[in-house]
Parts: C-alpha cells; structure tokens; sequence
C-alpha cells in the first residue's frame, strides 16, 4: 500500500489518500445521525418523534447527497493512477466541506424554515461541488497522474457534471429567499439527479462494449 | 485499490465499495455507546449505573445485531467480483439503515418500556434485512457480478436469510404492543440465530469438503 | 481484499475482518477525547482546566491502554492466515470490550475516586483481556487457520500474556475498595508493561536470527 | 495485507499500522466539526451564526494543520517497509497527540482571546511536531527499516522540517501572551506553510528526474 519503488518515486500512489477520504466520508456520514436526538426528559414519545421528523428529513436528504458524491469520486478516482502535491491539497480542501456536512444539516434541521439555514447547506454543496470540479479538472489537465488507458473525456465529464450540480445547487440560495420549500424541492430534484448520473456513468461503459 | 484495467473497464472493482461499507460499519458500532451517558452532576454512581442497565441491555442487543448483519455481509461479498452502478446505489441505502441505529437504539435506551420506541428499532432492522436482501439478489441476478467459482445458490441463500431474520424482526413489532417485553424476547431470539447461521454459513463450506 | 478463489473457499480471509477491527480501534481511541469537554458557560479558563486534570489523566492511561492492545493484536493476527466462524465471532465480542472503553473511561473521569468507577475500568479491561485470549487460543487450537511458517508458540505466548495482564489488571478492583489510589498505581504499572511486552515481542523475533 | 512470510518474520508490514493512523486522522478530522453546534433553543439565526464565527475560523485553522500533518507522513512513511516495536509504539504515542486536537480546538472555540487557550493548542501542535520528528529521526537512524532505494536524506528532511514547523508554533505562546491575535498570525503563517512544504516535497521529487 506505501511501497516505494525506485522508479517511480517522484508520484506517489493515491491508494493511502483515496483510503484517507474513505475514511472520512464514512465518518462524516455516519456523524450525521447525531443530530437526530429526543429532546432528553421527554415522556411524550409520539410528540418528540413528530418533532424530529424535519430533522429527519433533512437526514435523509444529506445522507443521499454525500452518498451520490462518494459514488461519483469512486467512479471518478478510478482513472487517477498517480498523485502529486496539489492533487493532494485539493483533495483535502474537498474534505474540508465533506466534514462540514453534518454542522450544515444541523443547523437546517434545528431551523428547516429559515431561508438563511438553508442557504448555509446550500453553500456548503456548492463548495462541495466547486472543490470537486477543480480535483477532477486539475488530473483532466496532467496526464502523467492517469492510469493507462484512462480515457481524458471520461474525467472531464465528470468535472461538468460536479459543475452542473453545483449550478442547480446554488439555485437554492436565491429560491429559498422566495419560499423555503423551494429549496426542498431543488436538493429533491437535485439529489436523485446525483444518484441517477452516478448510476448513467457506470451504466455507459457498459454501452461502450 | 483503484486500479483501472483497459480490459475490464466497464466493471468497477468492489473494493473501495467494500472499504466504504466496513468503515460505516466501524462508526456506527462504535457510536452505538455515546448513548450511555452518566447523567451530569449526579454523585450518587450505584444508582446512576443502576438506571443506565435498560441502555446498556439495548446496547449490547443492538452490538450484536449490527455485529451479525456485519458477518453476514461480510460473507456474501466475498462472492461479489464486480460492482454497477445499480448495486453500488443498493449498497449505499442499505448503509442508510446501518447509520440509524445509533439512532433508534438511543430512542429505545430512552424509553426502554414503550412500544412506539421497540417499534422505531425494529423498524429499522427490517429495513436494514429488507435492503440487504435486495443487494444479494440484485447480484444474484447478475452473474457478472460474480467471483467466478462462486455458486449462486450460497448468495440466494443468504438473500433468504436475511428475508428470513427481517420477518422474525418484524414480529417484534405487534408483540411489543401486547406486551413490550415480547419485543426484546424475539430480538434476543433472533440476534443468536443471525450469529449462528452466520458461523453455520461459514461451517457449510467446510462440510462440502 | 475480498477475491474469492475456489480452491480454498471454504476458508475466508481475514483481512476484512482486521480492516474492520482497526476501524473499530481508531474510531474507539478517539472517541475518548470527546468526554474531555469544558463546562460550558465557564469563563474561569484556568480553574476549569485544572478541574478537567483528572479525566486527564484517565484519558492517558486509557489511550496507552488501548493502545498497548492494539498492538498486541496487530503482532498476534500476523500468525492468521484464514478465519472461520467461530474466530470471527469470537474477535466480535473482543470488539464489544474496545467499544465500551469511551463508556468506562467517561464514568471514571467524572468519578476519578469513587471505587466503583475504577472497578468498571479494570471490568472492561479484564474482559477485553479474556476475550482476546479466546480469540488467540482458539486460533492456536486449530492449525488449518495459521499461516505458513507460523510458530504456534507464539500465539499461545500472546494468549499466555493476555491472561497474564487481565490477572493484573483484575487485581485493580479489590486494590480500590482498600484505596483508591493503589488501582491507578495498579494501571499506570500495567500499561507500560502492555506496551513494554508489545515491544519485547517485536524484538524477539530479531534474536532469533 | 497481514501475510506472514517466513524469511522475513522478524519485521513487521506497516500496512496494518498505516491503515490504523489514517483512520483516527481520518476520525480526528470529522470530530472536529462535533464542536461547532448552535446553541440550542436559539431563535435568532444570524445572531447564533456570527457567535459561530470565531471557533469556525479556529475550526479552519486546526483543519489546515492537522490535513498538512498527515500530507508530510504520507509523504515521509513512503520511505518506510518495515516497523519494529519502537517505531509501533513511538506512533502511537504520535497519534495520541492527533486524538487531542479536537479537545484543544474545542478549548480554543471557546475562549478564542485567552492566552491560556491558545498556548493548549500551540503545546498540542509543538507535541504532535516533536513526536513526528522522534518517528522520522528513529526510523532514518535504522537503516533495515528502510524500503529499497529509500533515500535517507528525505526522512531526515522531513524529521527536521517537523523541527522547524514545531518551532514555529511554540513561538506563538509567548506571542499570546504579549497579544492573543499573534498567535492567531503565527497559526494562519505556519498553517500554509506546512502546506506548501508538504507540496514542495512532491515537487523536488518531479524535479530531480
């Protein structure tokens, strides 16, 4: 996994990185749950599960959201054989606002109908979106961090594809100052679109054959 | 871990997939125990530990069926070789599942005694059978997909157990409204039994020899 | 990680199952931190870091605790070439007693000198110790699991010191009813042995050389 | 990933070790978001946001410090194919001082203009650099723990650039002393700094070609 071979030494294997974002994908995914608690000293349980149904939902929403974003890094790191010092920054500012996940879902699930919540998630997707544009854009740029056999338009689509999410994401922010509940339908519709492109991606080099 | 192979290109390697599942797995077994909390500011430790056994009992209940849902998975993907898109989004919903324990078994150590809250934690294993159930036969009807050597009986029959085990749950939920203790009687029924056929699971393949 | 070969399926390879258990482990070890909080609303900074210097303390020794297990399990499992089902439901519940660590740790941080409190500590540390020497016993009991060339007096020496450092530690319970202090004096000698042990066991394998 | 080959047995793989640091980094990482909660039963959004803002930036600062900490040991434990029970146990006591950053960002969240705050920080960073720096300089004075082709004068860089980084950030204690928002400089100066090390050293790899 860290071996070192003479040849090569100037790149690095991705394989300790792509397990470092794993890991904190899996982590951060799972931290999400801990917002989702009963109001300690409740007696009233059907009350308090009615309560945290918004907050459920918002779960619900989030957890779709990170999962398509992991499917399409995993679809999309496939092609990256090397890396080298700025991918690895890179990567590492995308993690940034994978760990902030969980603090934005708190605070729309602690607010689900202030505009300004949700604006906070939406920009944390949007930055999501943006930071995971500039990862597959900068490997689509350097040839010497593809696999063999990499095919560049399959990296650069899915660099479109990070920048056509965060473009329907950022709707959110100026719909949600119209009527909160827009910006539920925008994540709604967008999040099942991540999903969706996520399984088209595999599905196409199935067709290819 | 990522390696990309021009030859086999359209199908996905399961393992980050797998690394993925494993590390969600490590999370939400270990945040299981931020549930027993002392109550702050209370000097008087026997009784404190005293009223923290109902969560405890829960929690080691709960341990294990994440434990035994965890053997179980880990035995029938050996015998997945390749992942689609179709079941990397499958396994992605059954982790959903996975990531809300911590949460309906907190609601069950707050409220030990009612059968809305052993309804929310059965709930959430039957959901958990139920899509772990779609995986296996979502793969089993995919036979590239598969290990080559492996048999389809062995993952059709692990798609019935956990069809099985997700009934078996599922009865937890009109016993607990006759008598909640009802509820935890099935469980600790059923928790042994998906360890056993687990351990049976891997036994079977010893008796072929 | 997960390849399946005919030839010998009816043996799975553990290293899932190691994966899983260093998830488990890192996610435990920090964990612990989180009961290290200032009271919030304090604006006395330096009174309530000295009121934190307990839990401290408890959090440093059980870190070299978990610690100095960790590697004791990373030196025995290398002898583990295959597991079956009994090993791994036996490395489950060696799982439940690394959990419950963040548990054990909380109650004696917010109860440093109540002899109950030590005794829940040196409970879950005595029952790690049992189950891991299950899980090396066990493991020594049946060839077919080992690896190629591996020396079975090494893991019945690992079994041998598990015990050994369970007996040690179990003695801390009945040492806090005379004094509390004489536990901690009983931990702080055998953590380092653990660690020390740990060591000895590397360099053992270079004298023999 | 555990295997055990017989020529060899007196070192250890790092594999299981390196897999072992990345996931508590990993855990480190996300837990340190845990911190940032609003308060709860807030109705004025904007306000409970802007009281968020100074332990978001201290969030953003140990965010930058701790990913640039684990970018130099990806990059230095490249160099390293084998473990003995020192380099084991001096990791670990590494890795105790990954653990602590989110309970001294914590401290520093909550009192973001005492000295006292930020010298815990400072201490826990200057810690976290010495610790590394006895990992580099421990395994670049052994020589058999080397990979083939491994350059010494890499490890003993980075030892010392570990040094150098550590200096740096002890300097902000006094600093905070004669005024807080010093060491809140020294931070943001040292932060990029680690980082643009970090890239450097991937860099002078390419250079060298």
């Amino acid at each position: 996994m860290t071996s070192y071979s003479s040849t090569d030494h100037h790149l690095v294997s991705p394989d300790r990185l792509v397990t470092f974002i794993d890991g904190v994908f899996a982590v951060a995914l799972t931290l999400l749950v801990l917002d989702l608690r009963l109001p300690s000293g409740t007696s009233d349980l059907p009350r308090a599960l009615r309560e945290m149904l918004p907050a459920f939902l918002v779960y619900l929403i989030v957890f779709a959201s990170v999962a398509g974003y992991w499917i399409i890094h995993h679809l999309s790191f496939r092609h990256i054989a090397y890396c080298d010092g700025r991918l690895v920054v890179l990567s590492l500012v995308n993690l940034l606002f994978v760990t902030l996940f969980p603090l934005t879902a708190s605070i729309v699930g602690a607010h689900p109908l202030e505009p300004l919540a949700t604006a906070c998630l939406s920009a944390n997707s949007l930055l999501y979106c943006l930071s995971a544009w500039a990862v597959w854009s900068y490997a689509a740029g350097h040839r010497r961090l593809l696999a063999e056999g990499a095919e560049l338009r399959y990296l650069q689509r899915e660099a479109r594809i990070m920048a056509l999410v965060g473009t329907c994401l950022v709707l959110a922010i100026p719909l949600a100052y119209l009527n909160v509940y827009l910006a539920y339908v925008d994540w709604v519709v967008c999040v099942p679109l991540v999903s969706w492109i996520g399984g088209r991606l595999y599905e196409k080099k199935d067709d290819r054959k």
